[in-house]
């Protein structure tokens, strides 16, 4: 085969995935290994490139044929130099990542934080596919985020954009001091963290909810309580879906995006929160704002890291 | 001279402003001539096209050094093809300004709408020169903006971004309507407008403070008051301070601009107005976002539009 192709890791705490994709977004195979990081960041750094060569020696293309190596890693990085100036859970410190893998693999090399690199895989492969302005949420433990604009991840002045869960949305009567610092953080009424507590809260208020009888809260519980017709579990979730969707109003005057893509374990409530945060979004949205904006939820679920990743090379 | 120079135009209700500028963007000369709205569009445009050439004959520069000719206009448009789908103050409907100045005049031309321009133009060459990503208040009859991301305007999907009035920050309960028809707008309460409207709802009120005597307040006024220490007027300021950090904070999260710079006539109250918004926007702000972050006034006055303008040539 002559075609082009891109390789995207996704570095894990204790497993890095690799994924081979085509310069269309496809993704053609993955493979994960282990991360090794009681081995040291040489170890880590080699076992990526380990792993890089690998997945293109199984398949049926050639390493000639290799566009470029995309890596989404967690922490603090210089993003244009690849150098990962802090990463807690691979115990990384001032690691030169970009030039490591470059002299190993004699490729171009690319290096973003995971939650942009996640946004720019469904962006550019996934729910936003020929979409150029798309605006990703995670709801997982926090609230994470990515902005694309005109098919690029918007990196900030610092590389701190699209930090989506520490916008302030709650009123500060309402308002609890976030992990961050700050007061009424999106994160902290609207990640499964955020949904488990204000759950709990309930509980030992004494809120008549079927949520008594469950022994370790989980958001899934909250949703199917919520579903059920439990209207404390309801109320929970509508206020969980009211900051998102405020959220994406302010969003859409600020950036006017085209698509909202929602991934991230809570998304997997469905149609039930979707609809909700649309309503809210529809309601504080001026109307030329929000004509042809669409809130739907991601596709590509634990892929993303790996697919965003080789679109680095791609939408460079 | 041998430079290459570019050539911006702003066109408003009653006057046609040109401006010779650059390619590093300094303002050479600047020329006036009127918009002539009752003669119909094909004038108006044809104006555009005669004052351009005109600015150039006078000036020590030949027309075969312009690099381009770029438009800032209020009105609805459809900024690649340069359509004036829209614009209420020009009587414009569907007019071809792009092609129609591109025929007469053999040039590059670029036109978008007047808010983006005015931001383009200080970040390119006003509070903003050397800084990629800007992020720009005005603060007038309403609350204007613009967004610049890697040196370019973010124009948005269908080229609503940058709409900073309608963040939806003030909370329900004391929220009022805006004239975009949503609740709770930015600009009810830190535009010229708002601040007034607040002003006359003291007074009304029935509230100790020197505005009562004031017969037409304007939101000068309130400012002058406040600095005298009139504390009715003093809580006015703080509030219109305090939602324009507040939705700085959150720009903050979404883009981690490098600067925000603010023009426009409330701006004028100087530093009285921009150490209270600092303060507000470091409470809401994540510590690592709002490192390295400035807020300053805006420096190009009245002749931000003409210089953005020629800026879209230079940064398209």
């Amino acid at each position: 085969m002559s075609d082009k192709i891109v390789v995207g890791v996704d570095i894990g705490g204790t497993t890095i995935k690799v994924g081979l994709c085509s310069a269309e977004g496809e993704l053609l195979r993955t493979y994960e290994g282990p991360t090794e990081v009681d081995k040291g960041s040489v170890q880590v750094c080699q076992n990526i490139a380990d792993y890089a060569r690998l997945i293109v020696e199984e398949s049926d293309f050639e390493w000639e044929q290799v566009e470029g190596v995309g890596v989404g890693i967690a922490g603090f990085l210089d993003i244009p130099n690849g150098i990962v100036k802090f990463s807690p859970n691979l115990h990384f410190k001032d690691v030169h990542l970009k030039d490591f893998l470059e002299e190993k693999l004699q490729k171009k090399v690319l290096v973003n934080n995971d939650a942009n690199v996640a946004a720019l895989g469904e962006a550019w492969a996934g729910a936003g596919r020929g979409v150029m302005h798309c605006v990703c949420y995670t709801l997982g433990t926090g609230v994470g985020g990515g902005i694309i604009i005109g098919g690029k991840i918007v990196e900030g002045y610092a590389g701190m954009a699209g930090e989506l869960g520490h916008m302030s949305v709650v009123p500060d009567l309402e308002a609890i001091q976030c992990g961050c610092g700050k007061m009424g953080c999106l994160e902290s009424v609207s990640s499964a963290t955020g949904i488990i507590r204000m759950a709990k809260d309930a509980v030992e208020r004494g809120d008549r909810t079927s949520l008594s009888f469950v022994e370790q809260i989980m958001a899934k519980d909250v949703f199917d309580a919520a579903k059920a017709g439990d209207e404390v579990a309801a109320r929970i979730v509508t206020r969980a879906a009211f900051y998102l969707g405020k959220s994406m109003a302010t969003v859409a005057v600020v950036l006017n995006p085209q698509r909202f893509i929602i991934g991230g374990g809570v998304s997997r409530a469905g149609e039930f929160l979707f609809e909700q945060i649309r309503e809210v979004f529809h309601k504080f949205t001026p109307e030329n704002t929000q004509e042809g904006v669409e809130i739907v939820p991601a596709i590509l679920g634990n892929n993303a890291g790996v697919v965003g990743a080789a679109g680095l090379i791609i939408r460079a």
